[in-house]
């Protein structure tokens, strides 16, 4: 008998600054493409990392939860939390979308969790806005 | 490359009355399967549409949030907000359970933002009750 | 050694339909006032019914709660759950505002929970607005 | 014309003890993978059931709601609210993870709901943490 | 009879950027106090303004919601949505922490809503943390 | 001039079993009051810690938060995370409800924080129910 497939999902917060803005246009065309979101400003994002796989028949689990919650404090919360997303070089040549964050966090965390178990990052803006990505 | 595939969800809300009454129905039946429910009450509704696309290599976007709004707000928010469900046309014929109420919502907004792009509605009643549709 | 005071808060929720309509009012003056509040549309209430009390020393409580939920059950919740606000006869000639609805609905507890124990009604309209009552 | 289908989903409430033990394991090796974890604590666990089907052309409903709350009330929330899972003989061999609760709550409800019907379990444990499942 | 005093709360957004950082001090110093909040980042910030005063007989308010809204919106969200706090000519010599920004947001607001109506307001900084002030 | 006074508040959550049981009672007369609450269950509880005092001029604080986050870790997280709350000695002779555990960590923060500086201990049991204390 083969193990249950389950999907489990811990939820990340970090708070972080950003502007969209493209160096290659003029800044009278990224204001009217971008409006007010050319100026600096910045949210309080959350994180939810999902995890694909079978659960465990011994620990009744998909994934550590304490090496999911240090895998992604250590590649994710401590680069981003208290951090301007403009000055990290993953956003050098890309506005920082939520759909580009979400991508730059899949990019992150693949290689740590593996492709095959990492299934969809979710990220929030704010509680009015998110994006799913699930990889390339 | 291909663009980098991801979905958009943006919340909205707006606060409507509806009652449940088939009209083939007596008085009696209507009360026996829907109970309080064919009394006039109201919600606070919730609705997150979500838009499926790849991410534009400049802009980092899947749709341009301000025009996602916008229709939106035209489609769904001036006409569902502050009104009555029950005295819209499109509800004629048919009860406004939250069911009906997200194929109403798909069908407003699917000829505006493309059957192609628009991947889902989830309309929330309440905190406790949800529906999702992907349309027909 | 007197009993220590502290102040226990139970939340209810109810769904129910309102508009806002003076009737001394002119159709033209009440829509200039209250536009398009005129039109019957409906919230999902939330109420927050505070107990203020000295704590039981056997019990450890202010007050039972499943006391609080049979009495906030029977005066508010079965009255006004699923129900038009405005076909409610402790409505007419009061505007169904939160603010009234608070009003009302201390009204409602006060005889039932004692005037001295109940300390606040808070009535949240939605998620962005709420108005507090302590009584006349 | 076939009917539409959709996804209902109904959320749910209980709370429960539990702590994380492998009676094959010493209390050494109990301790070193699950730390803290061996200590009876609790939860206010959410569930959030949902039924996919065609939407019923004269009710508007993919299930009758009031049906649906007595199937999970009365195999889910009375077994489980204000209970220790770890006393329930469901969890006798099965650690209490989030995950094994999610499959648990699968198979008390697949019979009654259907498995043709019943579309997914989400289970969360609190709000940084869920688990969803979909079946064997 | 003399009308019944009610306190009405509205909430309001704002996402905006910050950063922690004392002039006069040397950047050890700032670095030794504030660690990584000297770094720009920034938050969805969430205001609720409180209105206390009498309810009027004949509209059932205590405010006009729609003049509060307009209030707001123009003395506060217009000005601190989608900007850097530490731009603000307000935060010259005020390091903009949560405690500052409710102090700055009252002295806003009081001379246009009047000091005898506004009662409080209350700043989140994110769902962990806000403050509350009630003028000097 | 004297600073401005203004309320922090700090929110922490833990997770933690409990049941009532009065051991001057019978099990038949714990039955009678307490019910099912008589069985271990648990739940995520929540705490809101509310500081009062004048802003720092030169900080702007009311208080370091990073010391606030650590006296509440070591003398309350820390304790009753992952924890039985009527193992702990704290809890002898006196049930576990949310009043007594408000009093309990009113107690526990009080003498560290400072009776002056601390105005209020909110506990959340569950989203729908909270007790405030503001000291004997």
């Amino acid at each position: 008998m083969s193990a249950d497939l389950a999907y489990s999902t811990r939820r990340f917060t970090f708070s972080a600054a950003h502007r969209y803005w493209v160096e290659d246009w003029s800044p009278a065309q990224n204001a009217r493409v971008f409006g007010r979101l050319t100026v600096v400003h910045g949210h309080n994002y959350t994180l939810d990392v999902t995890i694909r796989g079978p659960i465990d028949p011994q620990t009744g689990m998909v994934i550590d939860l304490g090496e999911l919650k240090r895998i992604v404090g250590e590649a994710v919360v401590e680069r981003f939390d208290h951090a301007d997303l403009c000055a990290d070089p993953l956003f050098r040549g890309r506005v920082p979308t939520t759909e580009n964050l979400a991508v730059v966090l899949w990019e992150l965390l693949a290689p740590k969790l593996g492709a095959d178990r990492l299934w969809q990052v979710r990220v929030w803006e704010d509680p009015t806005l998110y994006v799913d990505y699930r990889g390339p």
